[in-house]
């Protein structure tokens, strides 16, 4: 039950608060609940194993009879990859602009669930019911196609959900971020921002996508044979471009890696790229056509094992192979984590001949994010009377409040909520209203939050040291009938260490027998003899800690 | 035995081509040997478990007699780190600045090795005979102090090793890289240049060392509490600039960290550091003075888990925590694959409210290796013969050779061999001739070499899906007496999956009982069985794959 009084509203971040990724938002008012976004995050490294991670939803579960939509701001995998699963659980309208709508689509036809979801799509610049919140959405500049900031009318006034942005005053289809709603909503009082804090480490202004159009270019101009185009298979704006490129120097272009294919293809669809008769050709041709006759447009920006130009690079792709001489022109930036990935990929390319063109060495990319001015300009035109910095991890979060204070937001009035934190405002104040269940939950494979802390310490640890099992069979008078056995995964070769087995051997049937003299049979007490005769030696030998299981079989 | 002719050199790498660390080459004329450093690597990602890589040395113990000696270009553990193992091997007498020997001596002693090694130290701009080859040290530039490159006179003519490198004109201790010396050596004709590539991406020249002080001072200006700073220990410069801006506004120094109270310590025995008597205090002792009197300067730089910085950020150092309004200076770049460990370091020193001074924000560090324009320079005083890019991925090398095309050198005289490669000079020609065993040694705990690529396959997998065993106990007749049982680790919680391993038990029992009934008593068959069945069982069931140890016990 909500407890918003009359012109009040509560906001709940789920995710995206002291985190990149998994965004999402809850907003409610007149006892009814908007849902903002519901994408996922990709697992760090120490989520060994883990695939996705989604947010926790058990407070919408809870209160699913009050949910009355999801509107999505863009079509990236942070906004909206959680929504398979979330409509899992709630049952709910999922509003957002064409190109977003056509990715999700993709994304539930894979689940089997398209049929059951109920999807309407709004064009920029137009606004929808839902309950009694009308949202505008509101053209902004992003890596993404028809991506939207959000205007939620709310009873104590409206809400700015800026979501991922920049500014970009050349954009590549004309179409610029709606500047003038943006100073509108301003001009009429806006209740509160929620504004990306993902670049606010830079200074100036992001750089225009058509910048990077002219690296491609140039690239092009200078290639003699192939070239091979890796970037983000959604961002529309980009492939736009390599598509221009080839056509103004006369080169088919083929497509691969499955998540380029189908993005283009429902872009092409819905109408976001423009395209020549007959550009598009088959992967499988390309061999017909003259080396300086085509482009490859594929994923792998960002060193991912299975990717194309990534088994390219080591040679392993069954189609396509890199020739001494072809282009290579990677046109992304590596996230944080995969910068060896990229690197080795990159490392391969050259060994092969190829003349790679990456971002340390040109302008091959621009962040779809904004930089420190276009977050001032963003704060200046809504002039809002509460600011939410979203979207980054604490220290972003933090030198965005900072900022805000800069352009004269009120220390007062900036809020970092925790995640499940319910922060409800009005006119009058904005405070922290009590919390919410939220955190994360872990996916990996068809298991949901069945990955527990627990399962991720051991993968840790097995990772670390291995496992060695010390197995034995016992009969009810405890004496030893078969075994100790030792087996081991991922500690030593058991054949260059026959020696340390066979010693490690030894000290469990001395532990073994201590216990059979001194009668004791309990299994619990075996086994930490077991364990803790074999952890000594093990370390006293050679300094390593396996994860150490005994196994005993009665028979 | 050596095939070098009259007039003949031969250059062997070991390490620090197509990777980054593990820094080693061989030179070998006149039928004798000279090392050039002996560096380790910190193991990537990939390497679960490992503690250490270092080179294989197995040629140099085949050819131990003819050893003459190691000589060491400066003191960090990518040049020095591995000699600990080697001299395990061989025995030769080793050469390097005081600084190096400094270092490396505590090395040796936490290896009980000191004792049995002669070292002889020689000063910058000094020369050494060892066997018939005459090294000269010549000055150079970089982030540890007493850093040298090495001209290494041979029948075929000089090879200068340039190391690590980079040309400060304001250095801190106002000793800069013997460029004239250098044009000397160019003047009268190098045979062969080997240069640092780790920054050949990066245009221009490396700011000075000097510059970081200004950001140092700037941050004691502004600060009223606290100051910590986090800097790599091994960096005396910037040590030293730690300390005069604590003297300049009137802070005691306190120090926290094994390496930096190490490196420290041996700095100011050695003369490397110059401070006022009662500057340092103890850790112990900073909780007496005002908070405005105290510096701590201590490791943690890089996120490292350990660490005291890190161990402060997240609130566990039993000594000191870090308050309100405290400032840290966080005076390091990250190195790749620690980006997210210092971002989370960060992220909670903001969140306790502290002042955090960071790369992304200010000046706070600058590289101790060359831009293009300073190899460049390089390049021009030493005019060699033949080209060797050293110390850098292959991008690095390659795009190191263009760059010294660009300023003259044939590119038939520019060498990238592989490690192991026997590459011969002669004024005549230069030529691959052969090559040696060489790669990497894995060092895990006490064992040296026992972690192969099975151990490391397994432990990926461990750390992806866990693992799942099943043991059954038959008799000789091949009847089930015990079991199956399943134990799993790194899978699922079993509380929370008892259902899933029930049926999964089931699926055993039943592949067991089909082997009775077709009289399948032999073990391999059974265990392919049980594999299968399990793995087919749970892919179809929740899309996961966890390695399975099949283990019969015959009583």
């Amino acid at each position: 039950m909500s407890n918003n009084r009359i012109g009040e509203v509560t906001v709940i971040p789920l995710g995206g608060l002291g985190e990149i990724g998994k965004n999402m938002m809850v907003v409610e008012a007149n006892n009814e609940i908007l849902i903002v976004d519901a994408g996922v995050k990709f697992p760090e490294d120490e989520l060994y194993g883990v695939d996705l991670v989604i947010p926790d939803i058990s407070y919408l579960v809870k209160n699913k009879e009050r949910i009355k939509g999801i509107v999505l701001t863009h079509g990236h995998e942070d906004h909206i990859g959680a929504l398979p699963y979330v409509l899992k659980d709630i049952d709910a309208p999922v509003y957002g602009t064409k190109l977003t709508l056509g990715l999700l689509s993709g994304k539930l036809k894979s689940h089997n669930m398209l049929a059951d979801t109920y999807l309407r799509h709004v064009y920029p610049g137009h606004s929808v019911e839902i309950g009694s919140f009308k949202v505008e959405f509101i053209r902004v500049n992003h890596s993404i196609a028809d991506s939207c900031a959000l205007a939620i009318h709310t009873p104590a006034g409206p809400l700015v959900y800026a979501s991922d942005f920049k500014f970009d005053q050349t954009p590549i289809d004309g179409k610029m971020a709606d500047i003038h709603k943006l100073a509108e909503l301003g001009d009429e009082g806006v209740l509160a921002l929620f504004s990306d804090s993902t670049n606010v480490e830079r200074e100036g202004f992001t750089m225009s996508e058509r910048e990077v159009g002219k690296t491609i270019e140039d690239s092009f101009v200078e290639a003699t044979q192939k070239i091979f185009v890796a970037s983000f298979a959604s961002n529309i704006h980009r492939i736009q471009q390599v598509f221009d490129a080839a056509v103004k120097y006369d080169r088919k272009v083929a497509l691969s890696g499955r998540s380029m294919i189908n993005n283009v293809h429902i872009a092409l669809e819905l109408g976001y790229l423009n395209i020549p008769e007959g550009l598009l050709i088959d992967l499988k041709d390309i061999n017909k056509l003259p080396d300086h006759k085509v482009v490859l447009l594929m994923t792998g920006s960002q060193g991912e094992r299975m990717a194309a130009l990534t088994r390219m690079a080591r040679g392993d792709h069954h189609q396509i192979s890199v020739e001494k001489g072809d282009t290579i022109v990677v046109s992304a930036t590596a996230i944080p984590g995969n910068a060896k990935a990229v690197g080795r990929t990159i490392n391969q390319l050259f060994k092969r001949g190829a003349n790679v063109i990456y971002e340390a060495l040109s302008g091959v990319h621009v962040s779809g994010h904004a930089s420190q001015e276009e977050l001032k300009l963003m704060l200046n035109l809504t002039r809002p009377k509460y600011f939410f910095p979203v979207h980054g991890e604490y220290r972003h979060l933090h030198l965005h409040a900072k900022l805000a204070q800069g352009v004269g937001i009120p220390k007062e009035n900036i809020f970092i909520p925790d995640l499940g934190d319910r922060v409800t405002l009005s006119q009058d104040r904005g405070y922290i209203n009590g919390s919410v269940q939220a955190g994360r939950v872990l996916i990996d494979g068809l298991g949901i939050g069945d990955v527990g802390s627990v399962v991720l310490r051991d993968r840790r640890l097995l990772s670390e040291n291995g496992i060695l099992m010390v197995v034995v069979t016992i009969n009810k008078e405890g004496k030893v009938l078969a075994g100790p056995d030792i087996i081991s995964r991922g500690f030593v070769y058991i054949r260059e260490s026959g020696e340390l087995i066979n010693d490690a051997t030894k000290q469990v049937e001395k532990a073994l027998s201590e216990c059979e003299d001194n009668n004791v049979t309990e299994w619990s007490t075996l086994k930490s003899k077991i364990r803790s005769a074999l952890d000594s030696f093990l370390y006293n030998r050679i300094k390593r800690r396996p994860m150490i299981l005994p196994i005993i079989m009665e028979v």
